[in-house]
């Protein structure tokens, strides 16, 4: 299994009327969560796409424990539990600064080609710095 | 059941770099989408707000099935198959211009108390507008 | 001169924390003013994209007078007060249903070629449709 | 004269299809920036709300000089050239990693008493935090 944890200082612009960061905010905050999740390892969203993958999203989901409020620094936890192959799937538990739990997400993805636009398997360079962390250990 | 159907055009700002619209951006037609739906039968939100009932969002599913572009017309149908209670569960579809199905969602959210923050059954002026569509038909 | 309004309504997302419209959404609201203004003389702005022609902001400037509030049926007002060349300016007003003047905008952009990413020329299907609203009247 | 500087990257979401940041966006980079200079002199947006003050915005000016691209980690820097007094003026300069000035922006508040939604000056706490940086040098 793969873990990552990174933190993000919530915006005025996310607050909604009800005083809190309004719902449709959160995959933005998953974004964010699983952008940096790669990077930690070295890898590049950024670049996957300059290299001619994508990866646009096929499912969301979302619960929603407790709001986020204004200027909460708040911490995305991402989990990749599962080796990729043509899909990637990343579950999210974002927590404020007191711990509490807020909202728990799962957004599962598709690697596309860019210019064929089919779905693809993931590529090589993403699967080996994947590998590891996907090992079964060796029975003693 | 209540069924509900709207328009609107996906705006500039709703895109991003993969030349579709955002995935983040869709609970916000979702939110259109109910908010329509309950004006069409006389129910503002803004009022019932007013009247000291908020509805924050529990649970939300989206499933991303093609891609909504700049400057579609899209329509979003709104379903409400269930009576509500102290929940109310929203199902949509949205659809382009050509009638394609672009995505399905489900927005799951809670009658709340404005004052006390405490979970309430849905006020009676609602209920009475909703009755209607969710009445037994007799046996003949 | 060319002038056109159109209407939408404040989604809760729109809202923040202060209960009123966030400052950084009006430019969205430029954003539809202008594209449906177009659209009113018969130009796409999807379509001029799509021949090569792409419209990069260069300024914004608003004044917020009153804010605009959830729900609220805007009308955004949108006047073009010369004719354009490689630059094309929107001056915006902003209404809520009371007739009330919320904001005003204006929003300088630049005709650019997507294939070499450098400033050109308004578009001559562009200017043909333009030209109309600003000629001279002959003297009598 | 009060300066500080802050960095963020730039979301996915905030890209739209020219394949840069939208226009509309920088307005929150700008919020970004004033609440974090604000907080590095240990001013807290957030609980001058909590204590009765809010900020409402009066006026915003951005200069597009070329666009922030996805996944950039930009730098806001902002300046408070004059004392406030009933008004509070920020002025930011975006760049990018390589230093490259991309955006101009002004943006004028207003102190406003929450209770009485009325123009005030600004708090006694702020006006201390802020004289340091406006004091005139003794001649020598």
């Amino acid at each position: 299994m793969f873990v990552n944890s990174m933190s993000t200082r919530v915006r005025y612009a996310e607050t909604d009327q009800m005083g809190v960061v309004y719902y449709g905010n959160y995959p933005q905050f998953f974004e964010i969560g699983r952008v940096e999740a790669l990077r930690s390892i070295g890898l590049s969203y950024k670049e996957m796409e300059a290299r001619g993958i994508m990866l646009p999203v096929l499912k969301l989901e979302v619960k929603y424990i407790a709001p986020a409020t204004y200027d909460d620094l708040i911490e995305i936890r991402t989990e990749i539990r599962e080796l990729p192959s043509t899909r990637i799937t990343f579950h999210h538990e974002i927590r404020n600064d007191a711990g509490k739990l807020l909202t728990i997400g799962m957004v599962q993805l598709v690697f596309v080609s860019i210019e064929s636009k089919r779905p693809v398997a993931a590529p090589d360079y993403f699967m080996e710095l994947m590998q590891p962390y996907f090992e079964e250990k060796e029975p003693s």
